[in-house]
């Protein structure tokens, strides 16, 4: 195993404090929850708070999405494991400014329960606490840790989309509303080429021949659908795709956000042949394709592969979209 | 060889289309020339046009450059290989505006030549063309391509803060002048940790047994200063920084950007981890850093690794980083 780590059981916490350091002007660590909140503070008590967490080792997600126009406090959990509900209660408690507090959480059983257990606590505290369970990958039902299906690259939609709408103003209970909303019309489906490498398992998670492809690949490196063999990029696209579309079913004059989400070690250059690949099935379906993401944003430590995220838009999710953002994921138009 | 491609012969072209379907509000695409120019043409002839371009494999650079507050156009060799003058000079007539063109250039015996070439020929067409090599890597004197020292990831900083000095209304030969200060300033040096893969070769470039890393590593994998055991992030990245720090020098009390650059298979945790131990090693020399960069941005294909950058900021240099950008790989602020 090769990685620029320091002690591998350190590597959450300095990632991190790096993650910090090198965003100053917008985010604060608070080691001790392993919790990153916002730095500037003073809209806190005007605005719902927007708070995520989950396992380690999909970075810039959930902590590189803290910032103005997204959210408002993240905690990881060790790689691939659930924060704990002390946790997700310390983040709460460090960002929930009185309007209330929406938890995005995906769906993977550790996670729901210990954001379960977590609202309860806060909820006993006093404090006005929703969740909303984001469940976007159409590959399987019930996987190695999900009971239903499990939540992947379309969680960074929700937290960007989510958090524009706490920005803008919206009450607790309509953006609740909102976040449901997005997650009914958010689908992804992804393929590893190659395996991930925890850390401190240091050998590849599950074997792949090196002719050969996971496709459905969770993002733990849980199994997918089926293996097949190497194929072009406008195959695979075509087979992701193909599942997506038809799931929710997305139609012919629906207006979408395409997005093609790296696994971590796949770079831009073929995220954009994928992107490339993509548009043109969205083309042919009639599909209107009126604003794009490609790059590495729910991640699988260093795994090869990426995933196809297909969310349709109305007026309110495209301007929030839109809505500015500076958080170190993704910043624009303050 | 596992990548997202189609036929390895079309990657470079299919992914730039890519590239530019994903971001058709920013940028065009030039098939027969393989270049890229802002979809605004509107400011073109207010200002002078910064262009660059070099062999594909390390993107976002430069294709994912164009856009507001950066380049105004780019042209993408093959893999690894300098475009060619006719590309370079195609670039130059679709985006000079007539305010003079300032041409950035890494400093690799073919792009330099390349460069030189269109530039005289773009002269004898009554244009107004300046250019200026960028030889931030400190790891070698001369190497496999280059002769002098090789232009790096400071080349990325040199684009956006050239970029917004243009933007800005700086005229050509100011413009220069901010160049040759922007290379004066910047130094980087590289490690890898894994070869890159050519997908034409579909073979890694070099060797690198499983416990070894090369430090002063080259883009395009060139051989570097040396070969050492795999180590723990802080004691390369010291090794790096040493290196850096000790060339320009950069002294107490100096103010910098950092800047944490992957080389396109390393995930953005790690690069994090990088930083951290980056920021110590300059906080204890006194050295004070105002802006930094972490993620992959100037990369080779799918190496795993990274580069440290130093860059010395003065005040003007300091407000161009911090002008409004809108380009695929990095936006803020408009």
């Amino acid at each position: 195993m090769k990685k620029l780590v320091n002690k591998v059981d350190d590597a959450v916490v300095e990632s991190l404090a790096g993650l910090c350091a090198a965003h100053s002007d917008l985010i604060r660590f608070l080691p001790e929850y392993k919790t990153v909140i916002r730095a500037d503070t003073r809209t806190r008590s005007a605005k719902v708070a927007v708070i995520s967490g989950g396992g380690s080792g999909h970075e810039p997600l959930h902590c590189g999405c803290v910032g103005f126009g997204m959210l408002d406090a993240a905690c990881a959990g060790e790689i691939f494991t659930s924060p704990t509900p002390e946790q997700i209660c310390e983040a709460v408690r460090a960002a929930d400014g009185g309007k209330g507090v929406l938890l995005l959480v995906k769906n993977y059983t550790g996670d729901v329960m210990n954001f379960q257990m977590a609202s309860d606590i806060l909820r006993a505290e006093g404090r006005e606490i929703e969740q909303v369970i984001i469940d976007d990958d159409v590959s399987v039902k019930d996987s190695t840790w999900t009971a239903g299906r499990r939540g992947v690259a379309g969680t960074f939609l929700a937290e960007k989309i989510v958090g524009a709408g706490a920005e803008s103003g919206t009450a607790l209970g309509e953006l609740k509303e909102l976040a449901e909303r997005v997650n009914a019309n958010v689908r992804t489906m992804g393929v590893a080429l190659t395996s991930c490498t925890v850390p401190a398992v240091g050998k590849p998670t599950f074997d792949l021949p090196d002719d050969e492809i996971e496709l459905g690949i969770g993002i733990h490196g849980e199994p997918g659908r089926e293996r097949m063999k190497l194929a072009m990029s406008r195959e695979m696209v075509e087979y992701l795709a193909n599942a997506v579309l038809d799931d929710l079913p997305f139609n012919e004059g629906d207006e979408v956000l395409a997005f093609v989400n790296g696994m971590g070690g796949t770079p831009l250059s073929e995220l954009c042949i994928v992107y490339g690949d993509l548009k043109k099935i969205l083309d042919g379906r009639g599909i209107i394709t009126t604003r794009s993401l490609v790059g590495n944003y729910v991640t699988s430590l260093d795994m090869q592969g990426c995933s196809i995220t297909v969310m349709k838009l109305d007026a309110m999710s495209r301007a929030l979209w839109d809505y500015p953002v500076q958080t170190p994921a993704l910043r624009w138009g303050r």
